[in-house]
């Protein structure tokens, strides 16, 4: 790849966006609703990008495991649609940027109980929901499908952070009780919820989820087979780019220039569509809860690549 | 009391206002998601007066219990309010109008949590919250005092149609775990919501009913003493006024002039300051869910008494 | 009437509500968008009573002119109804509060261009487009009906006033040409904007004001016969109760228990039913945008002469 | 180009697209509120593609002048971005998608008079007005820079129908009163609304908007010179992407794949980042306010093209 970049190899330019954008004070936010997350030292930085042609690059604190939590519904959407298995999901949820807070009820209910996209709290618990139809457990199957495309050992659930994080998880309840209010949760609530929390609790570091989320980058074909369909896949990058960034979406497409999706963890996974899936990682967070390091990182690395869509 | 009307006395008044007002033909609607209430004759129809003299005049099904199901949150309040014990109460619900659903989130994240008033769902709750600080049973509690105050044998507790009820009582535990997000709730979303649906649940005649909201006629003594300061009791009476009848408070002062607080269960208690409390009963509702045939009785009634505050 | 009256006389009474609660320091605020309003000196009280009986009382500047500003809305109303005119209109304008900003415009987008009541500034224009169905000129209407039944040398408008104030109405132009985007407007939203401001800034003394609204409190009988049916009549107060206080309504209630509507200008007139009209007046205001002095005085009148509905 | 396509090439295949989508019934609608659309008979059908190597290919009625509605509000952007001229807009609109209707005021209300984006109403009435410090007349220097990139003879505005559609401009107006409201708009509403209209009544051909906005595909680089920077190049394209077809952003993101601007004509502007840019036009559109066949075309075209940026 690094033939056609008037860039450096793509090893090297890493290492100097590790060098460049590795907070050296503690700028920006903690989530206050998940108090482990305050734990993290902020001037962690990792970033690993893993190529369509096989390759992995990294650089800095690419090999330790932080908090996936949003990161995971780009995957639990994945997994929901795969097999056909999208049947009646697409009633159920919308695929358009929803203009308010991700945890935000008002146009839930303007909107009689069917969320804006997938990428919402609201939108994700319905996915959670679906797939808790084919099983008891969406968690542990998350975990299977990610530790499959990631290679093991590899992610694990925090159990303790996730029982610490349903503890202040009264928004999500209220979001999954009121769409069952409209109809659109099948399972109970609070079981819902606690997959949910789980899900969100996964452990995973830059290289496992740049790995995990090449095939979003490759058709669909992962690293042991096809996951998607090519169109399927090109739904979620398309969702990605207009709803993955909470309320920054379109000015993470202006940045960046890519379909992404961030955590409160601080990750950020990234798809140069045909090409490569970035995942960046610092855990302090800018006003719109985004990793602050890591969007300016991406804005970076862009810009020196071309890799923008635009 | 007669003498003051050129209407004629009020038992003949009221066999009069049974006579022209108890439906003849299933018209207005039940609410959907409390089944048993669709199963009680569409031409039930009951009217009873308390007056402050100490005489109660009845006509019709006025022996006939029902389910008071929001007539329920006028005596909470009261109970809310006793002794001393509104602290802090009125830092957590406000009292105006709200101009929304009776079950509408969208005011209270607006609001950040804080409901508009006692009367809107979300509004009961925190009161119910409230008292769940003195009893680990509200609904016990209030069966209680409305015991004392109507006189036994009285009202009870339809525990079969709370178990119903609570199966389809999404909207408000999301309402619960809304204001527990907000800090706006101390006890469990799950307690407070079983409380509040086994108060909606208690069974009352409209005499009992009379007889158990005198006490807002008269300046807060109730049948065995004092339940609430004059103040108090006007607090009470004016947010009946402004917010009692759903979202035809409006409608319901000008056809009706009185403070009133009325349930999906077809009740309507009606407070003349000074002079009586009434309770009027019938199945079917109107649009708003205010019993149809009761809202024109009352209408009648204030007619021909000029009872009217206005 | 003194002699119903624990108080003293009510001339005595009124000269003690001034001496208590003329402001004696510059507290509370004006409203930035109408600045000639600031100029009025912060320790201006004033206040009339207009009897059923036919006497007036008042005490301090009750003879001040002062700018009615939203009080006006309630005489448009009347105008409204007068003489069967009111056809159409409550197709066009509802009853209810409406739990929102005076000058909101969410509501009104979600309800499609029926305003929630006729205080609130949509609602207001509307009643305005409604007069000048039959008038070019509602605004020299309603000041020739003012000083019909408040006599004369009387109210004026101020015609600097209305044309400061105009270049300060980007807000009702808005709202103007919301409704008629709705359809809800028959004029120009220029012309109803006009004549909806001039109506505002009328001036007249609380002499002047409680006289002509005394036909609230007397059935409809105006100073010169029949203004309105005692029906229509009952209709306004219920309005004034439940809409009147822009959004206080609950609060006046309990604390005054009396229909009342306010102005910007610091003006607050009330009604109580079968026996008098009052006015009271001091220009600065609360945090809701009601009069504080005013307020708190026609709550302490309220108290001393348990003249509340409730 | 067509040597990297397995497609036929462009000639070819714009004839086929013509073939397979031009509409055989008077399917989709018109909108409501300018009656001049619907006299365009409903089997219109053009398509034009400009590359950046400097080819135009077309097919089907891509000669016929059509009322190019809000694809101008991109071209409005671009002249506001041009040469610096920026400074001080993007803090007058924001660049998020809104997740409500293009005409809505009550995300306005919400986000006290901050527009969403610049392609909402409320977002081009601020561009517009920005356009307005520099020219008295800012559509006739629209007019100006479109046929600069177009070529002439060429683009014309249609001043019958700007005159028509200024007519029934309620809601455009409201919207510019209520910006002017939140100190958000420096010339007059009237002024700015009728700029605006103009604006969108200009007629061009797919061939020539084809050409107009090549640029947007070409780094900036224009006809006959540089028009703007390829930063924002890049910020037009991503916020064409995210918020360029009204509520079916997403839709459109996942179908077509490419960053496109509809207008209520009928007509899609389409760009192909560094390959092309595309018009398509066919006057019924589906409920979101896009045309119906020419959103299906697009999709085709890239479904065969692989120009998916996804």
């Amino acid at each position: 790849m690094s033939t056609t970049l008037s860039a450096p190899p793509l090893g090297l330019l890493l290492e100097d966006i590790v060098r460049r954008h590795r907070p050296r004070q503690n700028a920006g936010s903690v989530p206050t609703n998940i108090p482990f997350l305050a734990t993290v030292p902020f001037d962690r930085f990792g970033i690993a990008v893993a190529t369509t042609s096989g390759e992995v690059f990294s650089s800095g604190d690419a090999g330790v495991p932080f908090s996936i939590q949003s990161i995971s519904k780009v995957f639990t959407l994945a997994m929901a649609l795969q097999g056909g298995r999208s049947a009646g999901l697409w009633s159920r949820v919308l695929r358009e940027p929803s203009g308010t807070s991700f945890n935000s009820l008002v146009q839930l209910e303007a909107e009689k109980g069917i969320p804006r996209n997938p990428f919402i709290n609201a939108g994700a618990l319905v996915v959670t929901d679906h797939l808790l139809e084919e099983t008891p457990d969406a968690a542990t199957q998350l975990l299977r499908f990610l530790t499959e495309q990631a290679g093991s050992p590899g992610p694990f659930i925090d159990e303790a952070a996730a029982a610490g994080e349903l503890d202040s998880s009264s928004r999500n309840l209220a979001l999954a009780h009121f769409l069952k209010d409209f109809g659109n949760l099948t399972r109970p609530a609070a079981v819902v919820v606690e997959n949910y929390v789980r899900q969100c609790s996964i452990m995973m570091t830059c290289v496992q989820l740049a790995k995990a989320g090449l095939f979003l980058a490759n058709n669909g074909q992962g690293t042991s087979g096809t996951v998607l369909s090519p169109s399927e896949t090109k739904r979620i990058g398309s969702i990605m780019l207009t709803c993955g960034m909470y309320d920054a979406a379109g000015e993470f497409a202006y940045r960046v220039g890519l379909p992404g999706k961030s955590g409160v963890g601080g990750g950020i996974l990234v798809i140069v569509p045909g090409r490569c899936s970035i995942c960046v990682w610092s855990p302090r967070l800018d006003a719109k809860g985004n990793s602050l390091a890591g969007t300016a990182a991406l804005a970076d690395l862009s810009d020196r690549t071309g890799w923008s869509v635009f």
